[in-house]
């Protein structure tokens, strides 16, 4: 079993979660609140179980102004925080943790794991990202597949080749290609083929392959990140962020990296055998939750149905409603309807009703 | 034009709108409600009709104990309040209430008035006031029939028969028959002959003659109302009432009167040329008062969609939607279904929750 020593999570906390509104909000996303119901954000929960693999120190955030209070509100024993000035998309964010961790730690292994997903198995997520691990130390960027649990087409995919012969990662295979969102037949034809698993964005890398991808794939990208980086744990580290950061290629780690990578040989799938959800929308929450709080009366109807205040909620008539009533909003659709729940903040900006998005 | 100087107004304040919960409620019924947006309530407005044509201490309401405090505070000029201890339907409301008018008043004219209707035109509304009170000072008992918008099959229907030669009611014809809600195909029919009415629950009727017709087909209940109403203005009043008002027969007034009376050739009709609705549920409301507030984001969706609070509503996908949030409560349905939101407070009872109901 591969040794986490040289192991650092970077945990990219951004994202408003727009399909869950109005449960998730521009100034409490979906990775602060507590979805599941255990009690615990999406966020302190990607923390827990980042924490029975590493010590805290080895776990770093990176997220925005706007959310640095409530991350350190929630994660007390947080100390590498990267507030970034404004977003970016993830490869900078993940580059510029990736950058200030290896000045810091030659030799270190970076992983990347979102702020709001919900994994099951805490056990297996350990025993993946330990292959992931073993799998990174040959020079491989490894990728934590998820096996699907049906055609959705709301993940992108990843292929997985010829079986890799890496001590401490018996199940990792190469990757022949990453596929963005497919259609509905496309997504049925890959979960048939057997060799398809869904893209969590988890990826596992030492911080020196992936900054030499970087700078050999985006360069101006990869020159100002290690500027930053470079006078980070110095006086100049804010005055260079705020003056670098706007010039930062906007781009995700998928595109940036991953892509052009897979198409080289030199990425690996680790497959997750974990339950995994990112609680996209509101019919993935019904999926995982069930259908509501017990004072619902239903009559001819089913569905999602909670109030935040605690009120009643009464259904009549609807198959698959969902209704979510916050204090100061209330959203009614169905779970066929769930994906359009975006347009709605979007609606409320076009309104100049900023104060509900 | 028929003098209204022995005129009447009894005005039977009760029902609870289930159909219209949450904003109906037991302790806040419809007739309370400003459903119209007038900034007056059902009651109110029915008040503000009536006094067009009769001073105030010629308007009579008759109601519960529960709802006896408000409807004084809605209506600071009514004098004539009766106070019923338990409902009983209307026969015994508007009995009770024609008897002891007809005491202080004889020779009275009495005049019914359901407290939760709309009507849109108050001049016709008088109009056809002024041809029942000649009418009914022939002998007969008048109502006013209601020209239908459509088939309904949400309200009871008059047959009207051949013209009277009645002074000052020239349109006033004799009353065939009433006939209870009709399904649809029997509705379509009775529009298309176009000699049937809405029965809108108006009658208008020498108090001697209604207390007559009493006597004969409902002797217990006359004998009953003829006992509180001898003892109404002595100090016996109001024990009388209470010891014989729970024996009193439950029946409504046209059971009672209408239907037997009609087949007599006791009854006429009155046209009613004038908007009229009871509001009867979601859709009436929806259809009298179109979509809803202003700040509803509607995602290719449409209906009716109010919050009493002024918070935010979104609604995607769902056609003829009908979303109504009270402070405590939430009601999401669609328009089809507007007849059944009355399970809904029936369910609450079976649940204990009386507080919601």
């Amino acid at each position: 079993m591969s040794s986490l020593e040289s192991f650092h999570a970077v945990i990219p906390a951004g994202g408003a979660g727009t399909r869950l509104w109005p449960l998730s909000r521009a100034s409490r996303p979906k990775f602060l609140l507590d979805l599941t119901g255990s009690g615990r954000s999406l966020l302190q929960e990607t923390w827990d179980r980042l924490v029975t693999l590493v010590p805290a120190d080895q776990i770093h955030v990176v997220t925005g102004p706007a959310h640095a209070p409530l991350i350190r509100e929630q994660l007390p024993e947080l100390t590498g925080l990267f507030v970034e000035p404004s977003p970016r998309d993830s490869m900078p964010a993940i580059g510029l943790a990736a950058a200030v961790i290896a000045r810091r730690n030659p030799g270190a292994i970076i992983g990347s794991f979102a702020a709001d997903h919900v994994i099951s198995d805490v056990d297996a997520f350990g025993a993946a990202v330990r292959e992931g691990v073993a799998v990174a130390e040959t020079g491989l960027i490894a990728t934590l597949g998820i096996e699907p649990r049906g055609p959705s087409t709301a993940f992108g995919y990843i292929e997985a080749g010829e079986l890799l012969t890496v001590a401490d990662a018996p199940s990792a295979r190469a990757v022949t290609q990453f596929v963005e969102k497919p259609d509905g037949p496309t997504a049925s034809h890959y979960v048939r083929s057997g060799s398809f698993s869904w893209n969590a964005g988890m990826f596992v890398s030492r911080a020196d392959m992936l900054l030499g991808h970087l700078a050999r794939l985006q360069p101006h990208l990869h020159a100002g990140i290690d500027r930053i980086a470079l006078a980070w744990d110095t006086p100049e580290g804010p005055a260079e962020l705020e003056a670098t950061w706007p010039s930062l290629t906007p781009i995700a780690i998928d595109h940036a990296i991953a892509e052009p990578v897979s198409l080289e040989g030199g990425i690996a799938v680790v497959p997750g055998v974990f339950g995994w959800d990112d609680i996209g929308d509101f019919a993935a929450l019904h999926a995982l939750r069930g259908s509501s709080s017990a004072d619902v009366i239903w009559v001819d109807a089913d569905g999602l149905a909670r109030a935040e205040d605690g009120t009643a909620i009464a259904v009549v008539g609807i198959r698959d409603a969902v209704v979510v009533r916050t204090k100061d909003a209330l959203l009614v659709t169905t779970l066929d309807h769930a994906q359009r729940v975006k347009e709605v903040p979007a609606a409320l900006r076009r309104e100049g009703r900023d104060d509900l998005v």
